[in-house]
């Protein structure tokens, strides 16, 4: 578990303050396995403040609702406004979640099982509470802010230490019949490749998130692979980041260049089947692993999405990065709890 | 080319002549690379009557759109009605197809390319044509006869010589941003498998189409594999049909269950990929290999697209052989003419 203390920054406190009389306010929280980020917007979607804080999972469902609860209200106060002023909270949880009964039916990184999430914390809050999937958040986000609402149909893809999604259909969140549609990292894409903490083989997930990347890594410098990793992190490749891959590549290391060339390929693949099945007008490649290496992977995941895709499938299709980076979840729940209280 | 002969079947004449005055009609045609159906249903998606006439593709859109005319007014006259009494007619095209210009943009098997189809056709009968994907069209009449409209999130899937599909998505036929989705046959399931006639590696189509098994069985022969095939069509395998595959099987043909087992595996694991994706209520196939090889087929693919799907997003979802046969696409035909003239 990353230590990480309370934070707070607030953007433009003079400016919310005298915009308290006419406008309205909403919050959007990414609670992830490591840490809570919050951040309070006004109705036009404007990030006004944020607030930042350790999950500690470990402490059980009960404790991590207080800290979400602590750090929604940090990130009130330091925007000078209070509880009061916020019409409503949305909130990205991993995992699978029914966004009907606001719960949380299964979160393997947070040990969570069927946790009534929105009503816990509308209890600490006494706010409204809006929840659903992290990664369909993080599309909400990314398709109403990034992309102004626009696009009838998009897909959101986010790499970190596994790789999920979202789908805007007709210019509508689509959750479908178990309300767990998205779910893109799951998509075989190599039968008989390594296999998946979901039990099946060859998930695009074990081939570009992090944790394909490091497996892939550590195996090799194991088997006598020389990287300037090693040098950097010590033979054990101890708390290896994205942002080593990127330092490697740039020091020269032919060996991390390669592995991050074939995870982006076969991420150029996995949008080629999502522009063959869904013809989306954009897809958006977000994530931690994307945010550090987005100018080594997105040359190539582009190139073979479009040389994979079905010929006329990608005909003006825009295949781009995030812009948003760690915002994209605060935003798509400040974008849910407007959505949710229109 | 296969010959087939023109010939029309009336299902209820009597019926449809006493229904004239109060009833509508519509006109669902199937246009394949080899043969074109056509069906003639009432407002209530009855089919009254059908025609069959060969395709003859080799002789140029224009004889072919000529052929289509003539089969459907045979139809048409087999149910004692006039052309005058027909609203509309829908047709499934194969290869990419834009609904809205009316034009078949591409279709491979037919050698089209830029075919404006529904002027043409709407010049040769005096009536409004609507133009459709052949295995959308197949996905609408599933859906709305077949499922009595009634799943808001469905997928078709049909295998065939090569494997097609539809998306419905909130009720609605999904074709999104290029109209072209649903092409389910070619997500790239084994990134290193066979080559598709694509261009890729390993998609769907290339595990489990008719064409992918033929493909496997007339190499494992070659390469000395007894089968009881060789003593039914000599070890040629010439106009081997996927109906000689359920035969051999009933013989007791280890070898060739396993091939088609194999291939049901895949279709399974495709399944599982499309429950993740899409979270649909109800997943269909239907397709020539499938309504021949259903029994032997679809228990694997249950089993497995449960097995591979992830925790939860298959609970409650139906995964089932389509009822409908040869009368998908002319049943969505005439679904497509009653919504575009509703």
């Amino acid at each position: 578990m990353t230590a990480i203390s309370s934070t707070a920054k607030k953007t433009r406190p003079a400016k919310a303050a005298s915009d308290t009389a006419k406008q309205e306010y909403f919050v959007g929280v990414d609670m992830g396995g490591t840490k809570i980020l919050s951040g309070v917007f006004n109705s036009r979607l404007k990030c006004l403040g944020r607030s930042k804080m350790s999950t500690k999972a470990e402490r059980g469902p009960e404790a991590v609702v207080e800290r979400i609860a602590r750090c929604v209200q940090d990130a009130v106060d330091e925007c000078d406004l209070s509880l009061k002023q916020i019409k409503a909270v949305g909130i990205g949880s991993p995992g699978s979640v029914d966004s009907e009964t606001g719960k949380v039916m299964f979160a393997g990184n947070l040990g969570w099982k069927d946790v009534a999430l929105k009503k816990m914390l509308e209890t600490q809050l006494g706010l409204p509470v809006f929840i659903e999937n992290d990664c369909n958040i993080c599309t909400l986000g990314v398709h109403e802010v990034e992309l102004s609402g626009k696009p009838r149909d998009m897909v959101g893809i986010f790499l970190g230490t596994g790789i999920g999604g979202g789908l805007i259909i007709d210019g509508k969140l689509h959750t479908g019949f178990n309300r767990m549609a998205g779910e893109v990292g799951h998509m075989v894409m190599e039968i008989n490749g390594p296999r998946c903490t979901c039990g099946n083989r060859g998930c695009w997930e074990t081939l570009s998130s992090r944790t394909a990347l490091f497996r892939v890594i550590q195996q090799a410098v194991k088997n006598g692979q020389k990287t300037v990793l090693t040098s950097m992190l010590g033979e054990e490749l101890q708390d290896l980041r994205s942002g080593d891959l990127r330092k490697a590549i740039k020091q020269g290391d032919k060996f991390v260049a390669h592995v991050v060339e074939e995870a982006a390929f076969y991420t150029g693949v996995g949008v080629a089947n999502l522009i063959n099945l869904l013809s989306p007008e954009v897809v958006v490649l977000g994530g931690g692993l994307m945010d550090a290496l987005e100018n080594e992977m997105m040359p190539v995941v582009v190139k073979i999405a479009r040389e994979q895709s079905f010929p006329g499938a990608d005909k003006g299709v825009r295949i781009i990065p995030s812009r948003l980076g760690d915002d994209a979840g605060i935003t798509g729940g400040a974008v849910l709890a407007r959505r949710e209280t229109a």
